[in-house]
């Protein structure tokens, strides 16, 4: 049994067996997220993984069918902390992943300096100045907009909780490249794996794929570019494997 | 006529009707000069247009058929720029381009600063440390390691030779991409459209295309990725429009 409050349901991951709470005017996870979860590098047996701005919990659910390893999701707002709370529940996953209701910027007083071996994050994609901030509901501006955390805050807390060695994982927007990899440098992360997402053949690319290696030295990969749709406006087979896996149907993905 | 010296050959731009000295030993054009000549912003009627690391003049003599502004080329090998000037009095193009030969880090006291639209270089890739500098001759070495001009020292002085607002765009590998992005903001240039290059379709970048604008605001484009081979190791057909244009073959590539 689950508690769904007002607007929740609760959605199917497709891929994993795993059922995940959501709500259209909360937090509904989007494609980005199911990316990320996809191209970070995982320890399989054991490790201890950070998912900073969690939202629902979806990133820590989708990581936790590729690792054994302890995971902890950090999110500030408590309505969505909640949700994610009862997903984990409700999947029985208590033992492996943790939620904390918190500020990331106050994480390491909490989880320690140097001790973790990979932090994701997808977090607010726009400046506060940018449109279309004043429709949006508490809720989805937190989420969307760099209200309570900023790009450098991620990538400066990523750095200080990782041990040397050890890799982040962000999901952005093309247009924030060169600051993601400016700021990387300066906390002491050295960009190694980027990958471009296109939303169809020929167009440019919409979302970018990165992950640093704390004390890394400078070598970067350039992975094949991943492209959404096909021409009929589908999803791509690519795509559909991650989100789906073999199975036949689903439509969780907010857009 | 015209004079070709040892192995040189005169070969063809196939989609541009130019003709161009190569030679194995000394230099031969590569793809990636092409794909830059191509991707690189152009004034139309007017400019004043500069290319590093010019070698045997293959840059300026593309870029004529794209703008009608003056383009310097800049080439520290005497042997290369004696082949480059051979080239454009054979094209008829000596009241468009001029050929420079010197040390491009000494070439604000010729040039100027901060009085050219747009700067492009196809820089020696590789750092001096790289294996298989032993194999070439001083020629090739030169051209193809950071031997005598450093990516900093590209940046720097291209940097020193745009207007504000002006251009420059380098071709690169994909592993010196963050490399790029963040000596062009240490030198004043905002990078804001990249592309990739990738061998075929699944495979890494090997590639990379940027341009930046001096004293721009961050906002990057990432451009489509352009794929050279397709399944049957052949030309895809939009890297044949871009070598051949509409004509039939041609093969004056050194891959």
């Amino acid at each position: 049994m689950v508690n769904l409050i007002g607007d929740e349901r609760l959605d199917y991951l497709l891929a994993e067996d795993l059922r995940i709470i959501q709500s259209p005017t909360v937090f509904s996870f989007s494609l980005d997220a199911v990316l990320l979860a996809k191209f970070a590098y995982m320890p399989i047996q054991k490790g201890n993984i950070i998912d900073l701005c969690t939202g629902n919990g979806i990133i820590p659910l989708l990581l936790s069918t590729r690792t054994k390893g302890k995971i902890i999701g950090v999110e500030i707002q408590e309505r969505l902390y909640d949700m994610a709370v009862r997903s984990i529940a409700y999947n029985n996953l208590e033992d492996q992943i943790e939620m904390i209701h918190g500020d990331l910027k106050d994480s390491t007083k909490v989880l320690g300096h140097g001790k973790y071996d990979v932090v994701t994050c997808n977090p607010p994609y726009f400046l506060t100045s940018e449109r279309n901030m004043q429709n949006l509901n508490e809720h989805l501006a937190i989420a969307r907009h760099e209200i309570l955390c900023t790009l450098e805050d991620v990538i400066r807390v990523s750095s200080q909780l990782l041990k040397q060695g050890g890799k982040v994982a962000l999901v952005h927007r093309p247009g924030r490249l060169v600051d993601i990899v400016e700021l990387m440098r300066k906390y002491g992360v050295e960009p190694k794996r980027i990958q471009f997402v296109y939303p169809k053949q020929g167009k440019e690319a919409n979302t970018l794929l990165v992950e640093g290696i704390k004390g890394g030295r400078s070598d970067l990969k350039m992975l094949p570019p991943l492209v959404v749709y096909n021409e009929e406006n589908e999803y791509s087979e690519e795509i559909k494997t991650i989100l789906y896996g073999d199975k036949a149907d689903g439509a969780s993905i907010n857009e």
